[in-house]
């Protein structure tokens, strides 16, 4: 089956079975089920059953599934068995505090540059990292060949930072900025703002 | 139509809808169309229209939605139309980076308080906020009758936290530790985990 057929509520799930069964191998365990992965998870074992029955077949029925073997088979779907260079746009409270977040590195992506405009915060430390001046991001990015970035800048810029990343090859944008981005087709871009989940969530409290 | 009879995933749409028009009140704009909208939100116009008609007629043929209209029916559905309290707990980067951040109180909500269990914390500022020592959180939080938290410490406290906050009557989580939770049905709880967002993109990067 081509990886072009999954839908992409099927795919967003993928790397929620995967954190669920590495914090397992964690704790020492080796087989896992449907079942067990289901009530970890709140996704009925049917669910999970058929979401993975799209990538192969990597349980034996009655005997669960091999938590290695399929954590090893969800990476290399995702292509998570390489290591993927990430761009921070933006050394505010929230790019700094993802330029000092650990916990990248055992998920498959290492920070590489965190880039501001503002002189005051250009050439200072943020974890680990000297803050560079966004002047030379389009031509350091392209020069990298880094393909995913996150963008955490004011919403009014995060537009025409989309458009430089872009311009420098960038195809996957994470988006902290709590606005909407139009890009091209191609290039990806999730988007995390907490008021948005927590307006969400209000819709079912009284 | 009952409102528990709307699909989940359309009202996860809502708060994306809500805050395009604002952006667009924001811009001086009056009318919009569900294409205009669907360009910004790279989510087709149907798709819109149909969403929207799940909860009445806010629009007519031709002449497209009022902004200000739309916005406000949107709040009053996501029960926007008070300021919800909520809570923090752990004073981390990300905790103390939610203390501080500006883009909640005009999106429906007003953070209260902020804890933590190390004592190094207790006590510490952030955002405005003396970090409060989390022995007392379950009392204090059923006191104030807040329904809302959000969750930024370590993975394997997570649960713990989460347990507690239940049993202090809140009903909505957002989660930032990258672990999964098991809270009672008529819990509700969102994610936000950077590294499972980029995981999500980089299955369609080669």
């Amino acid at each position: 089956m081509s990886v072009k057929e999954i839908p992409d509520i099927v795919v967003g799930r993928l790397p929620i079975y995967l954190r669920a069964l590495q914090h397992m191998a964690q704790e020492g365990r080796q087989v896992t089920s449907s079942q067990e992965l289901g009530e970890r998870l709140g996704i009925s074992a049917a669910q999970i059953r058929k979401d993975l029955s799209q990538f192969g077949e990597f349980g034996k029925q009655g005997t669960g599934y091999n938590i290695e073997f399929l954590a090893g088979q969800l990476q290399q779907i995702l292509h998570l068995d390489r290591v993927w260079d990430v761009v921070i746009v933006g050394a505010g409270d929230i790019g700094s505090a993802l330029a000092r977040y650990q916990g990248f590195s055992h998920r498959g992506f290492r920070i590489k540059m965190i880039y501001d405009s503002d002189p005051t915060k250009i050439g200072s430390q943020a974890g680990g990292f000297t803050v560079k001046d966004s002047g030379g991001m389009v031509a350091e990015i392209k020069a990298a060949g880094i393909k995913l970035a996150m963008i955490a800048v004011p919403a009014a810029s995060a537009q025409v930072v989309a458009n430089q990343l872009v311009e420098a090859g960038v195809q996957a944008i994470l988006n902290y900025a709590p606005v909407n981005l139009v890009v091209p087709n191609g290039v990806h871009v999730q988007y995390i703002d907490p008021s948005t989940h927590l307006q969400h969530m209000t819709y079912y409290l009284d």
